[in-house]
């Protein structure tokens, strides 16, 4: 199989293959040119009759569930990455696939991260064909330099939803390592030793895969509560002895910088926004985590305690910051995708306005409407911007 | 059409038709017997194209609403009894369908109750060819009586997730009433001044419908926290002066029986639950808003008091009792399907250990396993009961 065909060009002037590891694709039309007109992919209809009616869905080991759940040559495997660098679950997953002598596996993160560089020798021997999500460090590499066997994909968060809503990714079993799960399968990321925050990369892969693996170090008993993933979508539960290493799953602080030139950015950035009336009382704004986003952020805190006005919403990655203005009472809600500290972690278990979203809620293109549009600020983070603000976090130019 | 076809014998002995209004329906084979081998219902993809980027979605009236869902002849409508007797919404609905000329709809409530006894002029003149829900009051009265055009088919809760999740029912429109909405469309039922605890049963419907409106009298800016419905499923919201009656939504009060007869059942139920082993710090029981049902929590908590034991959870139809247990710590959580008092409501409101479920988690026999089967100890009230433990709640007899 080739790794793509059929180059045309797209909407942005770019040639872009319309196979690729020979499933067609749609190439870019220009923004909301293309109009779906199908149907959202239909899971298999389950019945209790095949579930143990006490609940009790625990097995021994992963491998167990793998087997049981059908592992098999050519199939697809979903994790998610709020686990970070601290994964310890997705190396386990293709060890033993390895040990099976399965073959040719599309797998489907959310994210990969240097603490699963050593899949490289699965995607080496074909028990991985290829990765489709993001790519950082030593496994990016390795597919930019073209040695990966099938092509890799990378996808936004909400396109990875939608991908998988419409049917275009079909998950054949998905893994979702959590902080807290009880025997059931309701789990969620705020409890636990390995507490995330929240699962909801893994959101979709609960709803649409046809096996759903829960794999935990801190079994509670039923109900696990909140239930950010319904076990009512899960096959089997599997105990472990670690899920993740929690000191690599988010940073104990989060620094604003001390860069004066930066600092500057900050200041003027807030002070363009400011001036532009952008804010006001009840308007709402996202933030990244970066060093300079997150000075711009306390800038605006300063203006709202000022002026005694109320953010009606924060959409975070949420750290201490964010945190600390909910609890002052300068923001009513923070909306997060995922918790960057552990202040974010803590605030999101404590406070019911700290609400925990999914790429569903926040950024899928093919739902009625979603979150990305309603924000009244939205600061990015570029290591290179154009005169035509194209911009890109991967290169870097200081001149 | 003929209501119904095709007789024949069920796994339970009774006479049933295969064709019901046209379709066909598969005759009860035995608890657990029958294995779905098909896919769930897919619903259309919508598109972020054709939804208003600033996230409002507020249309001037139901009627606009409606016309622009598309309502035509034969359309399957479906709406909630969160309201129960205080629903204002359902009878505009086909009280505009009969003012467009509409005809022959499927009305597919969760239930009916007597507020909308006012319907059964359009189930004569044929507006409404049938009603698939509860029937309360007159409109049972009248469904019993043969007068509806089409055959009434009447489903549990869990029955109604399945039907609409397996595609057996297909919503074109369903309208939500709301206490408190978003324009985006999310919605809760805890705030504003028709709060009824939760939308759960209109969970399916908000999945599933083709188009889904939302109704509210209480617009919150976004985001409408807890977003019980997402308003990511969600096409259009409207705002009306009165969504519902409060005084009918919840009863102000709810009494424990103080029929001595009754009390000595529930006393004696309790005992017999004690003295064979089925109470025990950590169990979980379901009882029902009936004075004797009530009662029997009442002996539960003395027990789990005395003893300084805790319930792990209560699965209810809340009131003020189990209320009263969570808030004095002997119990940890109450899964709640609606809310029965005003004190159920408020503890929703503000106990994050007071959970709002749905049929889906609860029922749904077409589920990865469902809560029904996982509780310790279930009081269910009969008005009848035969040796063989048959029992029902329609026919009574104090002999």
């Amino acid at each position: 199989m080739k790794k793509y065909d059929n180059l045309v060009k797209n909407a942005a002037g770019r040639e872009v293959p319309t196979i690729v590891n020979g499933e067609e694709h749609i190439p870019f039309k220009g923004v909301g040119k293309h109009i779906p007109t199908g149907r959202k992919h239909a899971p298999y209809i389950a019945s209790c009759a095949n579930y143990p009616a006490d609940g009790n869905k625990t097995l021994a080991n992963l491998k167990e569930a793998l087997i049981k759940a059908g592992l098999k040559d050519g199939m697809t495997i979903s994790t998610h990455h709020h686990f970070r660098n601290g994964d310890l679950i997705a190396n386990q997953i293709f060890d033993i696939a390895h040990e099976l002598g399965v073959k040719g596996l599309r797998w489907y993160p959310s994210a990969s991260f240097p603490c699963q560089a050593g899949l490289t020798k699965y995607l080496e021997d074909g028990t991985i064909n290829r990765i489709e999500g993001s790519m950082n460090g030593p496994l990016g590499k390795f597919a930019s330099e073209g040695k990966m066997q099938g092509l890799g994909v990378l996808r936004s968060h909400g396109g990875r939803y939608q991908a998988v809503q419409d049917g275009e990714v079909q998950i054949d079993i998905s893994v979702i390592a959590a902080p807290s799960a009880d025997p059931f399968g309701n789990a969620n990321g705020v409890d636990g030793p390995a507490a995330c925050g929240l699962l909801g990369f893994a959101l979709a892969d609960s709803q649409y895969a046809d096996k759903v693996i829960v794999v935990t170090d801190n079994i509670v008993p039923f109900p696990c509560i909140p239930w950010q993933i319904h076990g009512n979508y899960v096959d089997y539960v599997v105990k472990v002895d670690k899920v993740g290493l929690p000191e690599k799953i988010i940073s104990g602080t989060t620094r604003i910088t001390k860069s004066p030139d930066r600092l500057l950015i900050a200041e003027l950035t807030a002070q363009f926004c400011d001036e532009a009336g952008l804010i006001f009382d009840g308007f709402s704004y996202q933030a990244g985590a970066g060093g300079t986003a997150l000075s711009i952020g306390n800038y605006f805190r300063d203006i709202l305690r000022d002026r005694k006005w109320k953010a009606r919403f924060i959409r975070a990655g949420s750290n201490k910051y964010p945190v600390e203005m909910l609890e002052e009472g300068l923001v009513e809600y923070i909306l997060d995708g995922q918790t960057f500290d552990l202040e974010g972690v803590r605030s999101m278990r404590e406070n019911p306005g700290h609400v925990n979203t999914s790429p569903f809620t926040s950024y899928n293109y093919h739902g009625k409407g979603n979150f990305a549009s309603m924000i009244d600020v939205v600061v990015l983070g570029a290591t290179e911007v154009d005169v035509n603000f194209n911009a890109n976090v991967v290169t870097h130019s200081d001149g």
